[in-house]
């Protein structure tokens, strides 16, 4: 976090946005090397840089894709296709998505991603303290009464279940959760605007309609293999805490688990019989220590508050400005000191950022009721120590 | 270990077999500090001594009460029912058995046994690098089915499989070890001459037959309910290693798990449904970071193996002497030095042991092969320092 540099503030979000959109069109999401460089200069700054680089073949071919989009006009398209690219800044946006900033690529796949395309009423930033549930596509009975059961359990205690909308455990999860009333969240390989797998239509629609569907790729983008892995990472993200329910040796479902563990969140998994292939993932996964066993809501909800750092209580009250500050927002508060106020200058240097985003951040973090400005200068208010 | 003072040596050995004959008919199984005496003193001396003293009713009722054995009468009977009494300085004796009198009292029961009750051919020694395979006696056909085939390929891998002969996953332990082929031993409550449950009869006489029958009660004991506890702690004491498939929410078997951790054995437990009740304590178990899970006989395997300080392989050539070392063979071989020799008068106040006891125990080390006597004293050879 302290390495960044100054990134966009309100004032130039839209301009931000809109970058967002060319590099998110002009490059696979998930390439780890683009994420990085957004994380530390900004999109609109990346954009004009790889705009004007045209040295080699490369990187004319990267210009040329990006000179192709006009954002403005995928902006709206996607809103009239009922969709929104929430980014970071947004008031929607969930910060412990910028986790993904500090965690290791898997498979060159990594980093935050430059928005999420989402569908459906339910926000972002209300996914904090949701609980990830996924696992093998070719499921038992076992697997899926467990799976739905659980998600039950966890829509009770008013938890989002976020899962992938696949075939057995996924779609075990999602209708679960809804069955009990709760809310779900399907995050696709593909636009948001598209369902896959195709037999799922009716289960993603009802989603996108009570919950919300979430992609990071582009509108109308198809459900390539290698979008899987990084569509694996968002899942792991936006929840914090990620469940397996049944994994044959090498699932996919053991990808996702692997970016929880990656992100240092809460990784869970349910037994099931020794003599079932499609728990041997799990088993081994447990074996190696790599997860804790849990086998019910109860026990998810006890892991994921026992995680500390990472605890996020569903939120409520002064808690939910915190969950959805920026990066920024967030560095520029930590810098900001408890007892003796200092000059904004001061936390800027602190924060690594630019005094006029120090400014206009302390502006946006009074207004949350995080900071509050004496005559001496900046410090937190308890709401912004808690 | 460093603590203990001079024991018994091959000498006095039948003395010491009838004081703990006595001893064993007095008190009851597992009382702590009788064991914990004799562990110190011998005994010889603890007889002796409890005999004399007669100041208080109860020290005269233990008095009268020992006064009515006559322990040559008692191994006379014993050895008419084919049973024998298996004492430390046995050449059967296992030395694994003396962690006992390291591992804190459960439920006020601890300590090394006096000595075993054993009917059928194979012998405690043989016992090192066994499994324990405890679990429910209402086992579900999952659990029966899961304990039949791990005995079965721990028999193949010529492992001893160690367990109550119960109703329920003991009784799948045993007979899924007999179908293989393997040798069993099955640890009773009750005196090994007798058989508990009833309806196990048949099953419990083809142990004796071909693998042994043992207990620490003497021959005719009722299988009384405290007795389960004590018993417990000897299954777990024999094996190098404890398996619970199948445990209800306090089940016995969990107490015998907790021996194995007491014992700081390799302590491991079979998943199952999250779903099934039986499993329950199993899970308890697991999420409490108590044991390792397992799914096969390989995993157990290679927990047992693993275990580094209580690794016992499976007994072959010169590990075979090792193993069934008496606590005082063991302490005397620690002491001796691996290079430069020094007098058995050195190795002795090493060992804490009295002059002649080191030097009786030299000699009998030295017809194992584990030490050799030069003209500048005793050192360890190759065999001994494995």
């Amino acid at each position: 976090m302290s390495e960044q540099l100054a990134r966009p503030t309100a004032v130039d979000l839209e301009e931000e946005r809109r970058a967002r959109v060319v590099l998110n069109r002009a490059f696979e999401a998930g390439t780890a090397a683009l994420h990085a460089a957004v994380e530390v200069a900004g999109a609109t700054v990346v954009r004009e840089q790889l705009a004007a680089q045209r040295s080699t073949a490369a990187q004319r071919d990267v210009s040329d894709r990006m000179s192709a989009v006009d954002p403005d006009r995928e902006l709206d398209r996607a809103h009239r296709l009922g969709l929104r690219f929430v980014v970071p800044g947004d008031d929607e946006w969930l910060g412990q998505l910028s986790d993904l900033d500090l965690a290791p690529a898997l498979k060159r796949v990594g980093g935050a991603p430059l928005g999420l395309w989402v569908r459906g009423p339910l926000r972002l930033d209300e996914l904090a303290g949701s609980v990830a549930l996924v696992g093998s596509r070719s499921a038992t009975s076992y697997g899926v009464h467990t799976a739905s059961r659980m998600a039950g359990e966890l829509a009770d205690a008013d938890r989002v279940v976020v899962s992938g909308g696949a075939f057995g455990i996924d779609d075990a999860a999602h209708r679960g959760a809804l069955a009990a009333g709760g809310r779900t969240v399907c995050v696709l390989a593909c636009g948001a605007d598209r369902v896959y797998p195709e037999a799922h239509r009716e289960l993603i629609e009802h989603v996108a309609a009570h919950g919300a569907v979430v992609s990071e790729v582009p509108p109308g983008s198809a459900p390539m293999r290698m979008r899987f892995l990084s569509r694996n990472r968002v899942i792991a993200a936006l929840a914090a805490g990620t469940v397996v329910v049944e994994a044959a040796l090498r699932s996919g479902a053991l990808n996702t688990a692997g970016w929880a563990a990656a992100l240092h969140r809460p990784l869970m998994a349910v037994p099931g019989p020794v003599t079932s292939a499609a728990s041997a993932g799990i088993h081994q996964l447990l074996r190696a220590g790599g997860g804790s066993l849990v086998t019910s809501a109860a026990d998810v909800l006890e892991e994921i508050a026992g995680a500390g750092e990472h605890l996020q209580e569903a939120p409520r009250g002064p808690e939910k400005a915190r969950d959805r500050l920026t990066h920024t927002q967030a560095v520029v508060l930590e810098a900001a000191p408890a007892a003796n106020p200092v000059p904004a200058a001061s936390i800027a240097r602190t924060a690594r950022v630019v005094p006029r985003v120090a400014e206009e951040t302390l502006a946006q973090l009074r207004s949350y009721g995080l900071v509050e400005e004496t005559p001496d200068g900046w410090r937190t208010t308890p709401a912004g120590r808690r």
